[in-house]
């Protein structure tokens, strides 16, 4: 499976059940390139309708991107991993009609506990864009669930 | 004003001139139904488009919601002021349906630096839903742009 | 109980039992002035022996303080409540001689989570001294740990 | 130069004069093992007067360390960089006797602001001691001061 396109149908993992799962990465345009044991990397263009007040994207879907490769790098077959929290630090702005990628990786596991990397990167795409430029660094901090009870449930 | 209804056209401030040019807060569904010193109050819907992998509200969307309060109430006419980061914790999680508000207050600034808590809580609107819960705990951290040098600029 | 003296023996309740136990509080010499429901307070001088390559208070000695607050407001009689994590952001900085106060209050919690806020404040004590100034913000994440299980255990 | 043992008078960079001028990291005991570009490692044993209301590692300890850490890897001869902020996950505990080492490295830096990952780990050194394990992940948010100004200013 190659890192610059899309995930196809026969590559079908753990995290690409889940984003396929995953209506609002989809409908922000949201594609997942790569994911693996621990690590996942997405990509999004800034669409006009992502912009704030300070005509910049809006920090919420630069936290939404990097969340979404959070949430494929932590998931895994056989239990449900989900966000504790995160901390985002944003580094440079991203303007509209720039194309983001997002690449998360395990930091560490222990026990139900997980700390997850991911750095947002804005691709050289336009003309007048610079090179690849680091614009947020996020860490995802993971829960994983107890498994359901097996108790008269019939899964 | 009151805090149970959208703003009107003549209550402007540097907040609402701010939230009239956010496009994506607009984009989502969210209003602004108060906005004073330090302080900002927001409301939105989760919509079926919002619902990740999971089935519940995409973390990226709780955090928008609380990053335009953050936005709103650390903007104020006169100054830029932009996210340096921020961390949100995830206590709860919402469902399409579920009515949320988000109420930011700012709680220390110091030179440029200011620190913001966001409480974003889900309020009970559906016959299924429990009483109003605190879905998350979001804490911004703002930094003020120096002002542009006057010499030679015409702006 | 007053606030502005240390706590007598008359006064033990769950955050004070464990503050006499915590043996690195004490050594650094902080004094724990208050502890009520999700709420406490306690006070630092900054020794000579606290200051960092900068020639100011080293950013652990104000972590440290802040997160001895969090830790009495946190804990109650019956559970164990540890830290999972804290953020703090420095907004000024201690000098040695400087008496510095953190007063931690409960924000949310819900289920075994908990976000605690600790404000660490500077009290104006010399000639010099300004007045009195938030020196750090602190955000502490606790987590309620089960209780022990009891078949077999004499307790 | 060894990563094994603590430096030596010949090594001398920024870091290593600001280590030693930083009185309160050589008060508790830490060396430091390791600087070099963007880079660091301390050690430290954890002391009986470390211990908390738990009976471990308090906490404002385990940050300490990692924050002298993040201070010789963020430091350059020629500038001054502070500490802005850091956030702390606790994954283990740490006890009496136990050695701990800190390893910094920058994550990103751009203009005035850097990001630095800093991770603690447990070194098996008792007989009953585990294998070496991360107790705790720490990500500092660096700021680098401007350069004082140079008009009728005798430095």
């Amino acid at each position: 499976m190659g890192h610059s396109e899309p995930i196809g149908a026969a590559d079908v993992t753990g995290a690409e059940a889940m984003f396929a799962a995953d209506i609002a990465s989809r409908a922000v345009g949201i594609e997942l390139i790569h994911a693996g044991a621990g690590t996942a990397q997405v990509r999004m263009s800034v669409r006009p309708d992502m912009a704030n007040g300070h005509g910049i994207a809006h920090g919420g879907y630069v936290f939404l991107l990097a969340d979404t490769a959070f949430a494929c790098a932590c998931n895994e077959p056989g239990s449900v991993t989900v966000a504790a929290g995160a901390d985002i630090t944003f580094l440079a702005p991203a303007r509209v009609g720039d194309v983001l990628t997002a690449v998360a990786a395990l930091r560490t596991r222990r026990g139900r506990s997980g700390v997850y990397d991911v750095t947002v990167t804005r691709v050289a795409t336009s003309a007048t864009a610079p090179d690849a430029e680091v614009i947020a660094e996020f860490r995802g901090r993971s829960r994983t669930l107890p498994p359901p009870r097996q108790e008269g449930i019939a899964t």
